[in-house]
This record gives structure tokens, C-alpha cells and sequence, in this order.
């Protein structure tokens, strides 16, 4: 009896926009281990979260000669519509993993909210496949992803070769430091931090009001299980996420002390 | 010794924009109960998810005779946006519970991840503002929120009265049926459901191709501890959500059986 090998396909999009170098990397990091279609915004989509393009159309084109010899595409959609378009009009199977990123800048902690890479993998993992969201503690176009392709290339190899859960998430950080300084890669749950709103009040020529959102971040989980104490300690850190959302505690706790229906 | 007692301050806010009669229904139901402020979308917002304006800068502005007698603002912004503008730039202190809603549609399930109305609850449940979200299973703008308003008051009330967990965050979805027909209220868990993408392909009028994101829902989870089972079934249904997205059982199953550092 002959099982028939097939090579697996690997779907990859990011929410910096399809000419961010950390979608290159991603793509030059995992090129040899199966055949990649790369969907992803024609512009930068951070912080869009889980959003979806409802109240316009979209497009979707195709893209010639970005990554040699790979099945490329861009959309004028958020990271999430990026991947519906692909499972739905231009894949001809469900791929076996779906890789997000490289992200130019941290998603650990609370930010796996906020985030269109991260939000692109969820997505992914909702319509079972096994997915991950890559990113890079540094924000800049011009960072290092040398050490982040190494490990990149390492896990999704290593994760090809076992059964995965169709529903696996991943999200795994980089710190941005030297491959050598990198101390292994740690499993991790997300740290609970949030972010303390500073909003920048400017006024427009014309005397009006603007503001820019900014914020600075505050972790309050000082505990060395979580992703953010990893990537302080030169770890890659590792975050299985889910998309049941249901606070399970709680709702045991209200179901015995809540007589909301006697009231 | 005598203790103070404050007027509760209720942050309301939705995605459908402050024009909608969900807000408006919203306002009614819970404005007897405490100092109401409301921070809105100028514009509809449904779908946005957990979106934040990064990219361009925010307009906030007083709206006058929107609700009688009530604090009003809209902003430019994502549902998300308005709840850190209100946080940082418009309430003098802390709330004491934040409103999201009512939403013209479901949010139950796995709505939960694509909805403006429970991203905007969350982040206030991420600021310690305990948090609720509130649909009504009719999308239509001139759904009849009677029954809605009714369960509003209840729920609100008797969570004021109580000492809430400061991330307390629940998801609330009212059946589309009268007062009379609602059998109570139910505390439920997430359904396992998801939509299948059928994108729909136009032409413009000049000849290019369009995509308007279109969708089944498909409900996956048969229990009867589920939001949708309860609204099948005529229940106001009650999810407790949370924002660590951690999952635990894969975390500790990758911890055992992924040995990826030795490899």
C-alpha cells in the first residue's frame, strides 16, 4: 500500500502591507518546505484587528514577479478578509498552515487583541487550519529578521511533521536581538498588560481639535510563565491562543451566586 | 460613620453609530439608573472588530439635544477608539460600568470576534471597567427593542447593585420575539459556529472585478449550553467573555509532547 506524499501549502499574509520586508522574510524563511501563496493587503493594516470589510467591495489582484516564483496576491482588505478571499476564491484546497507576519513590532501580551497579524491566524484557525502569527520586537522597516527566519523556518518545519489540531494557534514573538543571544524557545500564556491611553491633543490649521492616539504600555503580570517575562530573557516566546472566549470561571461563578431571573 | 453614596457614572457606547435607535433604546433603558455619557461613532462601524486608528488622527466633538439631558460625544473613530477617548479625554473619573450597544444583529458565538459592540466592552473590561455588550437579533433599523430595554434595566440594575469584578464583560443577546415570549435569562458559553465565505463577484462598470464579502453561518456546536441554543430557544442568552486568549489545554499538551528546543 503506497500513501501518497503531497507537498503541503502554505498560506501567508500579514497586516503591514504586502512590500513590508517581514512578509519577505517569512516567505524566503519557509519557501522550501511547501508551496506558498502569499494573500495580503495592498497597504499597512496595523492595529485592525479582527476587523472585516462589510460597507465596501473589495479587490483582490494579482501580483507578478514580487516573490520569485511564488503565487502572489493583494487585497484592499484588513488581514482578516485577506484570508476568506484566499480559502475562498483563489485556493483550491484548505492549506495545511496558514503564517502570518513577520510582524515589524511586538504582538505579545495584550496586543494579540489589537492585532491584524495575529487576527489573519485567528481567522485561519476559525476555519481550521493550523496557523501562526509571527512576530518581531522591533518596529522598524529596516529591523533584523535574521535570527526571526531561523526560528521561523524551525518551527514550522518542526510542525509540519506532526499532526496538528486543524484549530492550533500560535503566536510567537521575537526579541530583537543577535540568533546566538536567542536562549531557546518558551512556551508561554499571554502576560496581562494593557496599554494607558495618552492621547496627543494637536490643533488642525484651521483651530479644530485632532488627536493621535499613543499610549504607553503597562504589564501588570509579573510572573516568569508569561510571554512578555521570555522575551525580557532573550526567549522566543510561544502563546497557544483560542477563539472560545468564554470566561468559563465566571460563568460558573454566576450561575451559582447570579439569581438574575428571581429579580 | 456614613458612607457617601455616588451617582453611578454608565459609558455608553456601539458600532452602529450614534444615529441608531439601538443607542437610543439603550440610553432610555438605563437612565434612571445613574449619570449616563455617551461616546460614540459618527458613522456606522459594524464588523470593525477590536480596530484602532493608528494611522490617521481622531476627531471627538460635543453633540448637542441628542438624548435629553445627556453627556454626548462622537468621535471619528472605531467603537475601540471612542471607549479610550472617553477613558482618557472626556470622563473626570473612572466608570462604573460600560454599555455597548444594543446592536442591530446577533453578536452570539463567534460573532463575538468580528463585533465593534463587544470589542468596545472588552476594552473597557481591559481598562477595569466592568462591561457589557448588547444585541438584539434583528438587524433591521426599525427593530422593535421593546423587550430589549425591559432585560437592559434588569440586567443593569441588578449588576450596580452587586460588587462587580472589574473585569467583569458579558455578552448579551436578546431573542427577537415580545416581552412575554422571553422564557428568562440563561448563562451560556460561546457556540463553536463559524461562517462560510461565499464571496460575491461583480463587474464594474469598467469591466474589473468586485467582491462584496458575503457568508453562511454555520453552527457546529449542538449543546444546550450554548448562546445560540438559548436564543433558539427564546432565552436572553449571557456569555461571560474574557481577554486572555491563552489557550491552556494546548499550552500544557505543547509543553509535554513539542520538543522543539532539542531539535
Amino acid at each position: 500500500m503506497s500513501e501518497e506524499k503531497t507537498i503541503p501549502i502554505i498560506l501567508i499574509t500579514n497586516d503591514d502591507g504586502i512590500t513590508a520586508p517581514g512578509i519577505r522574510n517569512l516567505v524566503e524563511a519557509v519557501r522550501e518546505l511547501g508551496q506558498v501563496v502569499v494573500v495580503a493587503p495592498d497597504k499597512p493594516q496595523s492595529g485592525m484587528g479582527h476587523a472585516i470589510t462589510i460597507g465596501v467591495p473589495l479587490r483582490l489582484n494579482k501580483v507578478e514577479d514580487m516573490f520569485d516564483g511564488v503565487e502572489t496576491w493583494q487585497t484592499s482588505g484588513t488581514p482578516v478578509d485577506c484570508v476568506k478571499l484566499a480559502v475562498d476564491k483563489i485556493l483550491h484546497r484548505k492549506p495545511d498552515i496558514c503564517l502570518s507576519g513577520i510582524n515589524h513590532g511586538a504582538n505579545h501580551s495584550i496586543n494579540v487583541i489589537y492585532s491584524g497579524t495575529m487576527s489573519a491566524a485567528m481567522e485561519a484557525s476559525i476555519e481550521s487550519i493550523p496557523s501562526i502569527g509571527f512576530s518581531l520586537l522591533d518596529y522598524r522597516f529596516e529591523a533584523d529578521f535574521t535570527a526571526a527566519k531561523f526560528y521561523v523556518h524551525k518551527i514550522v518545519e518542526s510542525l509540519l511533521k506532526t499532526k496538528m489540531d486543524k484549530h492550533l494557534l500560535l503566536n510567537v514573538n521575537f526579541p530583537a536581538v543577535p540568533t546566538e543571544e536567542i536562549k531557546g524557545i518558551k512556551i508561554c500564556k499571554q502576560a496581562y498588560a494593557k496599554y494607558d491611553e495618552d492621547f496627543d491633543e494637536r490643533l488642525d490649521p484651521h483651530g479644530k481639535k485632532y488627536y493621535w492616539l499613543t499610549g504607553e504600555f503597562v504589564n501588570f503580570d509579573k510572573g516568569d510563565d508569561t510571554d512578555v517575562w521570555a522575551l525580557q530573557n532573550n526567549y522566543v516566546s510561544v502563546v497557544p491562543v483560542q477563539f472560545d472566549l468564554t470566561n468559563y470561571a465566571l460563568k460558573k461563578q454566576l450561575e451559582k451566586n447570579w439569581k438574575i431571573n428571581d429579580i
